[in-house]
């Protein structure tokens, strides 16, 4: 079968509450890459396209994030109800959803106009 | 700073001991990962290539297996003694490293020679 015709990594980070760049998956439960496997599974997909856990992403001010590769397509503040459009749209469409995505000028900027500053609130 | 110019991920699953499948890395050290990102680091590529902490790629009968996007070249046995040479011939030097490389007969392949038998001994 050779290697996966895309391969989508979820990040699964926690860090302590109340830490200043937040992380994507604060209860540690993994839900959106369980939901991801599950959608994939169900489309026929299991095998072909891989939803993978991660350790962190490094651009956690944008979380919950993930990336697809071969593609290197960034997504973040992606939630459970963005799942079939994803899968849909650029996973099976080749299609990214614009609406989702993280801009180059986020993606490892320290400058980003996202990260906290440090009189902003933590959460 | 935009994508990573290579990400790497590095698998870091641990499954109960004489699981037949084995798997990558069974005292849950991340070794691996930590000296990956440390001579990444010692050679300035920090926050242009990343060295990911991944959950199991599901090819764990030849871990301890890493990932390279966006080329998505795979790579199996890989041990510490190999990660200078992972770094400076595939990561700075783009030519991968053929010895480690996983091959296509063996990614995902559920025949695949490597997988073993139930009457082979577990490790």
């Amino acid at each position: 079968m050779a290697t996966f015709e895309r391969h989508i990594f979820i990040c699964g980070n926690q860090r302590v509450p109340g830490h200043p760049r937040g992380c994507c998956d604060p209860e540690g439960k993994a839900e959106l890459q369980k939901q991801i496997k599950q959608k994939l599974k169900e489309r026929g997909l299991h095998g072909k396209v891989r939803a993978n856990q991660s350790g962190c992403l490094d651009q956690c001010e944008h979380g919950p994030n993930l990336v697809i590769y071969p593609e290197a397509v960034w997504y973040g503040g992606v939630s459970l109800a963005d799942v079939d459009e994803i899968i849909e749209s650029h996973v099976m469409g080749g299609k990214p959803v614009e609406r989702l995505r993280l801009r180059d000028s986020c993606i490892n900027t320290p400058a980003c106009e996202h990260k906290r500053r440090p009189d902003s609130p933590s959460k």
